[in-house]
């Protein structure tokens, strides 16, 4: 981990840790919640970290064209990614605007995804659909179905819990990501 | 685990897994992601899972009533929560509306908590406030910053990962929580 005393090194840990999530599925980072509004209400669901670039500031998750997700994504693009680390008692706080990639756009990552991979999206019925059994169901693939989430990052948040006193910091796009702390 | 194969061993396992998830501090369960409506669109933060009712259908969690979380839920008290058990690749995923207990009627919670737990709550500046360093923050215990999130449960969703096929079920109190299977 970088220096997390101060705000350069607490930034560059966050970013660190999601390089490194994309990788690695047994870190925390590799599994963030995704919270949404939905038509009932703030949602969430766990989604796998499948790139992140710090120059662009963006982050990318795949998903099932038609999963709610997505559809609550077009329809109000803001979602916030939450990372918590039990071992290092920190927490990552992402907020971000979605752009909802399929068709040829989304074509370099389908391609690179294995077949197995590749059932996981096109399934039938739906994501969503009432099952009689879950046998009811058969998976994909269909890369009409594949889509590519893309998150721009506008903020971002890290709590470290700590014995003596917690630290939270707050990094902003608007501010060229130079942060600041705040009382935890 | 119960047997996750039926809808109702599938119900047993959440709520067996929330009141484990109180007492043991190992478990995913004893800290779910708090997804709420923020003024600038979902918000996300790990929160700990104090107490549990399934008679009741309610969940408990502690807060500073400063921290924008409060403010959030009662502003629009609808919430989602979010528990990711990586090692059993199990999701369950909690809806609840959320009532802020404080002053009088959350002394019994306060009473319960150590003396060095206290401290969490009435720190100055309030939880956000800027701060030139972390060491200008300074802990509480102030009990009148001291409140109780007890969220009552209206939809339980699983998702288990599975090699050949994953597994959704939703239960609502509307249906009695009966469940049923839906589409992964």
């Amino acid at each position: 981990m970088s220096d997390i005393s101060t705000l350069p090194g607490t930034l560059d840990t966050v970013w660190q840790r999601l390089f490194d999530g994309v990788v690695n599925r047994t870190l925390p980072a590799h599994t963030p919640v995704l919270a949404t509004t939905g038509p009932e209400g703030p949602e969430a669901r766990m989604v796998v970290l499948r790139a992140v670039d710090r120059q662009a500031g963006t982050v990318e998750f795949y998903s099932d064209l038609r999963a709610e997700k997505v559809a609550q994504l077009q329809a109000d693009p803001r979602a916030t990614l939450l990372i918590w680390d039990a071992q290092a008692l920190l927490q990552i706080r992402l907020r971000a605007r979605f752009d909802v990639i399929a068709g040829d756009a989304a074509e370099p990552q389908w391609q690179a995804l294995s077949p197995p991979s590749r059932t996981l999206y096109g399934g039938s019925p739906p994501p969503g659909a009432p099952l009689g059994t879950p046998a009811d169901h058969c998976n994909g693939p269909d890369r009409a179905a594949f889509a590519v989430l893309r998150g721009r990052l506008d903020r971002i948040e890290t709590l470290l819990l700590r014995p003596d006193h917690h630290r939270r910091a707050v990094f902003t796009a608007a501010d060229g990501w130079l942060g600041g702390w705040r009382a935890p």
